[in-house]
């Protein structure tokens, strides 16, 4: 058949070469549970399957995709494997693959309303919806001052709630002339790095950053963050923010957000909730606790691409007040001028976030919501906690393991009884074989595992294996 | 037949419902000419077309692909559509597309080495290739101690150059302490309203921004530029960064590299050249002038997902030098480590960026490389200018409508002489008409059309028939 390689594909040609990938994609998932987890190269090897030089003449697309079995997949750790317990889910749902691919493919811009109206549309609509499945306070809903927005990932998230923040607490002086007065953020001891890298990257500098001690369940204590807020303002120093985290990564930690927003208080520090991996289990109404006070919040986030079937990156992200954040973003030349956002009546998304340009996100999760509705995704979230649940009844029973944390949700952190050494030697094993993959952390200075169950393909036999494969490995001769 | 609603897509109904949408695509691409390029739709049509709620139970996949063409297609701003003139191209060719979606398909995750070794050494593997193409100066590959990220625009892009700059002009104090020291950005006063964003974020405020003026050309004066950096070190302020424009949004004027960089000297503020739009073209030998004294330069960045056939959201950014950026951006907490990481013998590109999180972008750039070779990318570039030019042609000599800037490229500027209203007016004729797509600026204070050509399926009639509804509507009687 001839090839257009070098020129356009032809639709005839897009349609078969589009058949093909997906047939090849379909094949891939299901033989995905027999490939080892993580791939056995070294830094280098994959670069030195593939040629030097690009090519000077257009290839066949059937050598591209022989190139993805070849060169690529020896080379991945598989995400969608049902054995991958490393750091948290990355969902791939089929319904977001999809939904993926027809953003790719219509190729439209969102960065206006103008750019093109049913992008920014369907973007508000869904995180209505989504808001309305977790059951988020009634501020966060686009009829309020309020709204969501998709971000690429939390840690942008935290960088947007960071910049509303401040302009809020600096009454405009951090886009115009900058801040000369110390500024202060805070966060637990156990929050994500996310929020270091948003302080220097907004200049505060690390040491702007108060982490704040944790409990025995790893949660921010509030009397802590407390004294520290009041030892920083009789210092001159003006509190900004509060990251509160809801399902820390390390160990799935519930800051308590209701006596945080309460010494936040309203006129204070702008209160962030991280919930990046934890709160999408609000489908479920059992997980609602964990928000108890999140009507108090200023900004919200949780991640649909990591355990809610959406594929990497979908981070939804909401503020109970939306002028702060448009007044830090907001930068209008002539050509971005347009009738409709000169008019108020438009959402600009460009504004909530800090790249110009936007994909059609909003497609994917909106294919994610409708195939599986409500029930649907109550389902799945359920499915991994029960499943966590019983992983933990078996590290409690067994007498080499003990649990490291709580098990609110679908992480399991343990350890060897005999220690870090131990443990960490236990975790090198298992990820080599290629039968599975942890990840770990530190948890009061322990060195931990963490299981996190949430896969798409992820069973009770995938757990049942994992577990067998760490209590064999731990009873070889050491 | 049964479907799964409501449960995982399994691999059979995947690959049909797969096939649906790669059809649906194909025939989209078909017909997207016939289409009105812009919507007639006002604020708030599209959701009123949407439930007001989200469904409790899964519903099929035919349902949801209806409405793509009931209620998303009649909102959308065709940016496919090969009269869609405005803003850039945003080109979405077939190759990139189905490497968008095998990069949803497999759903791995690029932060570390680790994470998917596949997924960096890929990228940076095609920067390198990419950086050939283009003919880049050699300390921007990745055997020196410089390389190539793919970040999600040039605006970000823009930023990590501001935060590694800022890194390098205060000897490390931005990321610890933060910056008491007055900081200066400088960009001539067409740059990109992006510039002014990053300075915001990064927390120097407006007034740290320097907008450089500009000559008859649109590009930025050196003496100028020497000027005020002379009169700032002067006033004891430190310049940090310079940002030079190869390709202005408003007018493809291009900055001198060679001038600006001597007087940036090397010692002085960081050079960042962004040639978002405009270097892609360096495909082609005769563009490569506009990057003459590019190898002074500390980072460049250009944008493949505007005019190098791979769709939305794909920046390349390079550095000379990486060690600044990663002191900027990489922290490293107990869940992120590994020994990859440790040895130093791997790139963990989530410290080359803002998020943490990454795609597996280089999918669809490696996808798109190949499907054409050097040969049909020169050729891409080549079609656009040669109908650019002949464009221009047209209107020199036509005798209501004048070039308000040259058109080294692919942008042709131009108003009516008549004026800023009349010519504010035939844009909106033309635009409500749906039958092309145009945007505006200003130039030297006059209202400017602009006219961007760069579409996959723009061919000489689509440029003809729009020059022919422009004259038509100019002379008619207003």
């Amino acid at each position: 058949m001839a090839e257009s390689q070098g020129a356009h594909m032809t639709p005839e040609e897009f349609r078969r070469h589009g058949h093909a990938l997906i047939d090849w994609l379909a094949d891939y998932h299901t033989r995905v549970a027999e490939l080892p987890v993580r791939p056995s190269v070294e830094p280098g090897d994959v670069r030195a399957a593939l040629p030097a030089h690009p090519p000077e003449h257009g290839e066949a697309f059937a050598d591209v995709l022989s190139d993805l079995d070849e060169v690529i997949v020896p080379g991945l750790t598989h995400w969608q494997h049902p054995s991958f317990f490393g750091y948290f889910p990355a969902n791939a749902s089929g319904p977001s693959i999809l939904g993926e691919l027809a953003a790719a493919g219509l190729g439209v811009q969102g960065m206006l309303w103008e750019t093109s109206p049913a992008v920014t549309e369907l973007e508000t609509h869904v995180l209505d919806w989504l808001a309305e499945l977790l059951d988020l306070p009634a501020r966060f809903l686009s009829h309020s001052v309020g709204g969501g927005v998709l971000q690429d990932s939390a840690s942008s998230a935290t960088l947007c709630a960071l910049l509303a923040a401040r302009e809020r607490a600096t009454d405009g002086a951090a886009t115009s002339a900058g801040v000369d007065r110390a500024l202060a953020v805070y966060a637990s001891a156990e929050a994500h790095s996310s929020v270091e890298k948003a302080v220097r990257i907004a200049g505060l500098g690390t040491d702007a950053l108060r982490l704040i001690d944790v409990d025995e369940r790893y949660a921010m204590r509030p009397e802590s963050l407390a004294r520290q807020i009041a030892a920083d303002r009789a210092d001159g120093v003006l509190p900004c923010l509060v990251v509160a985290t809801v399902g820390t990564t390390s160990s799935t930690a519930m800051d308590p957000l209701r006596a945080t927003a309460e010494i936040c208080g309203g006129e204070g520090p702008w209160l962030h909730v991280d919930a990046a991996m934890s709160g999408v289990a609000a489908v479920a109404p059992e997980h609602r606790g964990m928000h108890d006070g999140l009507e108090l919040a200023d900004s919200y986030c949780t991640n649909p691409h990591k355990w809610l079937l959406t594929n990497f990156d979908c981070d939804a992200f909401w503020v109970a007040d939306r002028a702060p954040l448009l007044r830090a973003l907001s930068v209008v030349p002539e050509y971005l001028r347009t009738a409709a956002s000169e008019g108020g009546t438009a959402i600009d998304y460009r504004d909530w976030q800090v790249p110009l340009g936007r994909r059609f996100r909003a497609l994917k999760l909106w294919f994610v919501l409708r195939h599986y509705g409500a029930e649907g995704l109550r389902a799945h979230i359920r499915h991994h906690v029960a499943l966590a649940a019983e992983l933990a009844s078996w590290v409690e029973a067994h007498p080499d393991f003990e649990l490291t944390a709580p098990v609110p949700q679908n992480l399991v952190c343990f350890h060897h009884r005999d220690g870090d050494e131990r443990t960490a030697r236990l975790r090198q094993t298992l990820n080599d074989s290629g039968e599975l993959y942890l990840t770990h952390t530190r948890l009061d200075g322990r060195y931990t595992l963490r299981m996190a169950i949430g896969g798409v393909q992820t069973q009770r036999e995938h757990v049942a294996a994992a577990w067998e494969a760490i209590t064999t490995a731990a009873s070889e001769p050491t």
